[in-house]
């Protein structure tokens, strides 16, 4: 962390079939299959409904008011990539447009998630590709100022490493490192298994109070019933 | 207010031909039809637009990042409900899903408003089972400490007593007090009864000013034309 | 600025083909082709996705909590203005519904940006009415004070001249003052003219390093690859 | 609640000798002894630091911008009292400023709660009467609207009746219910007679998971230590 | 408004006299006379409290994460001007420490109102450099794009021209438009010499309702009283 | 990272003769010294003013509302120690009060950084025991649920290994990675040096236009002089 000015051609990427594999399990699923950490702060929210998605992280760190970087990781995407933006210090200039993603859909680039501002928001939902971002703005910004890619950033309180897997839809932004990324989807995939059957007894009346067995643990905690 | 640990199980709810008539009146027209009083922060938004619903309100106090108490207030709801989830302090985690969804649905919860996150948005949109929310979170919760369930609550700023009628729509989130309901009705069904008239007149380019007689009050307010 | 108690019935409007003239850029080209200036905070938001409007602006300085001067201003709108309403301090409650917005309509009025609170999004929305607004909110106004129409204004920190232009879209509102638009509008057609053969190039692969020659700079500025 | 244009008289304020006990306990420590609930948002501050009082509550409802009521309530006041002013809708102008503070502490209130902005605060320093506020400004207020004086209103989230205590310091502010102030009053005694030698083992050096006896339930809960 | 990489070097101030004497009212007052109009959002906070200045506005435009032109703007400082900076989009580095504040004094300002980030606060304090500000922040800027220096410009959403009077204090900043300068500080001295007399009824315990004559209109707009 | 339930007891330290020589200079000259990396969010705020210390970090995870770990990580303390707190999603609560600064004070730590709430203000700033929180609260936690001491965190969007250096004032906080802390506290030194030089030139009236030679440059950045 922390090296400014420099761009990391190499980097250790998730393998592709568990990076790719996280996608249908949503970011909530997958967040809780990790043990509840590596969600970004709620203010990342999609620029459309819908979109769901996992893929491996090329990251950028980026100066307030300054995309150049931007330039210089659309070379280092491979398709399948998610480009994760990170700022130096809070902003909401509109870092990214139709152009921007034009270039990083032709370099197979799934989506963006910036901790900044998104603009050409129409276009960007007619072209089909999705961005995460803390706010809207047709704000453009300058080419002045070098940061750094494929270095490890912290984008909207969470940590995140190049390689690592991003899986974003409409609940959030999960960053599940690298390293974890195959217990994950394991994890994952058996939570998935038993969520059908649950979903079916509590659609037919079933409470979680008698499914979960918490009457028990209820009474212990000392919860009374009033009539 | 302020019990801890208790669940009430006989609320008085009010009438239900009242809290159902009220729903499409709309948020708005409601709250104006009350005096303006009972609205909830506008930080509480649908997670899908267009829902609008009445109903009678159970209520359920959380801790923040535990959602045990969702399971218990579950139990409790009657056709007809919305159950309306306060916090004991600020807190944007998720807290319900598509699994306690479908469990209140099954129960004949009209909707929940809850003072916290909501996950699994995709999905509650799919079943149509509408949220007010303050936020939309991955993050899921704990099952550790208990609160109460049909205790006075405030949420979002509003005081919700359990059987008052809630009104939600793309507006917000008001709360009609039991006793109050009847003559909200009312006051609701007046208003509207005016306004198809009105709507046409200001249509057909009459001037508020005019119709509603403002001219000569602004003047002596002190209101100047300048040409 | 600063008068209280006073409506211009006589101004200045930019003229009407280049005032409508700008609406097909979008807010962001129109303010890249500005110099990056003039663009309202980003928590101004529309109702509803997808409207890209353009109209001289007329003026209004709200009190918070009152609304009674969007009668006022109403009856100073012409075809092809957008309203354009100020407060003198931070408030969300709901200035304006479907009844204003059919009066607003009638006169030929193509939107409202509001630094203030909005409500009947839904049937707004179904009149495909669009409100910018800094929040949506049931909440009514009263009718007591007196503020000013048609006085330069300050709303959600943009300085708005009545007559300047006003560009709103999903990525924000940008107002043009009236001696900048033709100015402004010649500057977006030229950009314009070129992005469709950038866009072209960026999606058969080209980088942007390469297109717009940036990697010598980037050198200069002390970037350096690592492998 | 929700009675606007009323004002109350005869009030039941809690016995003053338990009223008054409180305040020496600070806000952290009665809001434990209540079962921690009851405290209002944390963006309501004190206007300066060092401030700590109890009181019994005499409410206001007010509309925002309109600071009209804050005279009425001020006939309310008796010896002891603190003001709590609520507001319909958020709003951040200066409600109250040096006039009314002597005013109110001619009446012998020993503070103001109010969720909206205060003014005049050095003024309010050098009288030493302290105010928590979510806000500072200079913005005065208008006199048009009737609200209400001591009904039940939520103030910065929290329910406050008429009578009850408040108790407020720089950690924040609390409200008692009027029915709970002794049995709080009893909790916070004997919460504090075991402070002293709390501390002082801590102070020596022993740790809280040795005195709370935290380790055994630590291990439990899966803890691991690693060397 | 809107030049950018312009510096105007013969700024028409409000007269010394005018300017210098509006201090001592302070902003509530200043702000009172004026009609209640030109406060800068309360965002904007002293680093310390207790200064109370006055003096006339040069303004400078930034760029987010840029403070260049806060050196080209101290070359136009002269004795008893206030500077006050403005962004092209919301920023909160620390634009301005210690270093800037020397030169700033040695030439004469008496002030900083900026509506980003400030640093060095604890020095700022013991040189007696007061400064209005939206955040404190140790991130230092870049210098690598230009903007303008005395041109109109919006900070926190006030308008201001150079050669204006800022008044600012502990409850706020508000902006004196150059040609409403003497006839707000007639205005304020006509406030004040009131307000002694005032303070004394209301100390020894007369109410403003008997004072301002209220209870007529009060009863006339509803005020009702119950035992 | 990422791993729950886990109290690493051997972390390496950075040398405490340069963590602890770090403290002078201030989180402002350390940041730039660092090249503007490491630096937490400014919502983090000094409890009390003046307060500057450099100190190791030893991390502590927490759950939103539960505060079990501080007593886990009062353990792992040793002296020149500064615990970071960080939470699992954003909560106000107040963590940290008396008994655990008493505790903490005695194990040697110097401050807490914590993102989340403190209670207790008035008795830690006697104490004079600093803390840098994201809010005040007088709301206490549950003991539930374990987190982890001294994994890698992320507080107020840094990332913070344990053996870091932490430098904080009424600046803010910053985190120096302990790789870097040596050659950190050398640039610091270094710009240090010529910072009286400087100070002298500025205020014996140099500007900083001349002092840095910046004319040459905005001339050639299109800055332009009005007369």
């Amino acid at each position: 962390m922390y090296e400014l000015g420099v761009v990391y051609r190499n980097i250790q990427r998730t393998e592709a079939a568990v990076a790719d594999a996280l996608a249908k399990f949503g970011s909530a699923t997958v967040h809780e299959a990790m043990g509840r950490v590596g969600l970004m702060n709620t203010y990342m929210r999609p620029i459309y409904a819908g979109a769901q998605v996992s893929g491996t992280a090329v990251t950028v760190l980026l100066h307030p008011g300054d995309n150049w970087m931007m330039h210089v990781v659309a070379e280092q995407i491979q398709p399948g990539d998610i480009v994760v933006a990170a700022l130096t210090s809070p902003n909401t200039d509109g870092f990214f447009g139709d152009l921007l993603a034009t270039s990083f859909q032709a370099r197979g680039a799934r989506a963006l998630v910036i901790d900044a501002g998104c603009r050409d928001v129409k276009t960007l939902t007619e072209m089909k590709f999705p961005v995460w971002s803390r706010a809207i703005s047709s704000k453009g910004t300058i080419k002045a100022t070098v940061g750094s890619v494929n270095i490890p950033v912290v984008c909207a309180n969470a940590l995140v490493h190049p390689g690592d897997v991003i899986v974003a839809d409409d609940d959030g932004v999960v960053c599940v490192p690298r390293a974890m990324a195959k217990k994950a989807l394991d994890a994952a995939t058996a939570r998935e298994a038993n969520e059908g059957e649950k979903r079916q007894k509590l659609a037919s009346g079933v409470l979680g109070l008698d499914m979960y067995k918490m009457r028990e643990p209820l009474e212990k905690a000392g919860l009374r019933y009033i009539d």
